[in-house]
């Protein structure tokens, strides 16, 4: 999302404010090359879609619909849209079962507000989503670390840790594909055994899909919320909660985001929204769905075309540039990879240098870990990545990162 | 807002669900007279601004703008547009003090959120907006009464009050113009003693301002975001959180209100904003900029010609129709009038009986009281109040009054 903001204003208290300005100064400039912000590229948006569907919806008979007040969980067509849609992809469910959110931030917002009680645990990857942590911060909860690749404590184990701070142990939040900033994706294995950990600590998962429909290479995944209503014997009586997003697809700028969760939550999360801002903008859902009904399979077929082409670019470039001991992701999907540099080099004072000097920016990695960690890592995002990014930028950070190999 | 739904949530407790779906279902019937719902009338909203807005922002230079992430404090243009407006009114500030939500609903959550831990204290009219104790309920505050026409307690009184719950005086919420849902305006000398009474506590004020625009009769009296700057030496140095809203004037379901406060306060608010839902839909809120560039004036006084005439209708009606022993506030604007029933009258018995006898609706007035009074009272909206509504609603309502007067 707006990482690259997000991150000075999470790093504000390790870095002094007028370094902030100085390097937000810099950044502001035609000729930085930016891996930095996880933004998708504009010109995949379908722009005519929007543009007949606005006109269509604000020149039909649900004019009035739109620019009027409107129900809290959301336009029913748009949610019966995606209900089919998570039926598509292994989720059987109806519109019962969908709650349309202003973006999944929100959905992480209410979930939070929800869920956690200050001194309450949060089981999250190492690194997560840095927009997740923001939203669970406001809440102030402990974080635990969840290894789905191997690696996981004990249930009795999580639950002591989190018992030490007064609360208990209340989610796991993950990314499972693509995952922002890692790139990985959780294999079928890896997600049972998040669903049996989650079972055993009688939690909650939140599925953070935001990525999902951007598949490369590779083959699909079920989503945890598919494998859990097998096990469950329906979404009714699982613990997964699904958070989805037209953002990538179509456009962020409207907002319009889902959870696909166990109608009891759907209930609370309406009372939630309710209080917090009434409803997402009317006429926005209605454009959405006008427009998901038109082109939503084109456009996932544009955009994975688009990145797919760009993900091999720079895997290349790396490939092709980068000095011994720096190691990177190879992602079958999303917006991101993810380096690491070689132990003892600090990805911050490689930001610096790199604006700096080679004129090229990423965001550092310490600002996706809760507890502060590794600054031997970095994320770029090829969403933007034109080919003179490529084949320019990549050589210049390669050129600089090599210059500030430890000896 | 969506008042009539909201009722029926926060009465969850205290009627039987059985029977809120029993009044739900008949209050969806084509011949129901509604004074219920406080939501204004569309066929006053600029369909053709707005559908040439959305035409032009997307068919213009800033298509990608429109549809892509935006900052969280909000789009530059429309709040320079809102800085100038408040100025207007008095409020001299600049778009550093002007912070765009997604309607003033969010707002008043979002200050829930920056002010209230559980047992703090916020003080309140009784009655109040419904809306706003829902947001601040989330973070379980305590609420004591705020007298503005007289009868407050000593500053060292509500002080002593609010520590028994572990807690402070946090802040002073009130709708000082034609207040939802009593209608009343706050006075000069009402306003600057609120003002007193703030500082003295050292607290904040809110002031909610969504029908501040809409005035029929009298003469406008200043905001108090405006005497404060007076007082302080300017909005910065000021304690009073102004909430603005388009929903009333140009239209609600684009979600688009704002906050007008002391820059360190927007500052938090950004902060709060970025972890919640990152932006307010940046389409949304070029949309709203180019509309009230084009006719915010126009829409004032369309708004305020129709409104006025339906005001003056009820008024009359009232006054020709319901028995002696019920009285009602005569609002110099906005959206309601206030009814106050024989001491003993229940409204919420006479809503059932009205919807299925008279089948005329409204809002009793216990929903708006923080304490659960008010059972005596009872709101009734006129921007729907079409002709018919008023000469054979008003009349149904006064006759089934009449015959339940207590003995």
């Amino acid at each position: 999302m707006m990482d690259l903001t997000d991150l000075f204003a999470t790093r504000a208290g390790r870095m002094k404010a007028s370094e902030i300005r100085e390097l937000l100064k810099l950044l502001d400039q035609p000729d930085i090359i930016s891996f930095a912000g996880g933004i998708p590229d504009p010109s995949l948006f379908p722009h005519e879609a929007f543009r007949q569907a606005y006109a269509d919806v604000l020149g039909g008979p649900d004019a009035n619909a739109a620019l009027q007040y409107q129900v809290s969980e959301g336009y029913r067509p748009l949610r019966r849209w995606i209900a089919r849609e998570m039926g598509r992809i292994g989720i059987p469910c109806d519109e019962n079962n969908i709650f349309i959110t202003s973006g999944s931030q929100q959905g992480l917002d209410y979930l939070g507000k929800l869920f956690l009680s200050p001194g309450d645990t949060a089981l999250v990857t190492w690194p997560t989503y840095l927009g997740a942590l923001q939203a669970f911060n406001a809440y102030e909860p402990r974080y635990d670390r969840l290894m789905p690749a191997g690696g996981n404590m004990t249930p009795d184990a999580y639950r002591q840790a989190a018992s030490e701070t007064g609360g208990a142990v209340k989610f796991a939040y993950l990314v499972p594909d693509f995952a922002n900033p890692s790139g990985e994706t959780l294999t079928l294995a890896q997600r049972e055994a998040v669903l049996d950990l989650a079972e055993e600590l009688g939690i909650a998962i939140i599925e953070d899909a935001a990525y999902a429909a951007l598949r490369y290479s590779g083959e699909g995944v079920p989503p945890i919320a598919a494998l859990d209503a097998l096990r469950s014997g329906g979404i009714d009586q699982g613990r997964t909660i699904y958070c989805g997003s037209f953002s990538k697809i179509l456009a962020p700028g409207l907002r319009v985001g889902w959870i696909c969760a166990p109608r009891p939550m759907i209930e609370k999360l309406v009372l939630t929204k309710q209080a917090s801002d009434l409803h997402s903008p009317s006429i926005n859902q209605m454009v959405v769905h006008h427009v998901a009904e038109a082109t939503y399979g084109a456009q996932v077929e544009r955009t994975r075309t688009a990145y797919h082409a760009r993900r091999d670019a720079l895997l290349e470039a790396l490939e092709h540039h980068m000095p011994k001991g720096v190691s990177w992701t190879k992602p079958d999907g999303g917006m991101f990879v993810w380096v690491t540099l070689p132990e003892g080099m600090d990805a911050v004072e490689l930001l610096a240098h790199s604006v700096a000097e080679a004129r090229v920016a990423f965001v550092p990695g310490s600002a996706f870990h809760a507890d502060g960690g590794g600054r031997n890592t970095l994320r770029l995002s090829f969403t933007l990545a034109d080919e003179r990014a490529v084949t320019e930028g990549i050589p210049r950070l390669a050129d600089l990162i090599r210059r500030s190999l430890p000896a």
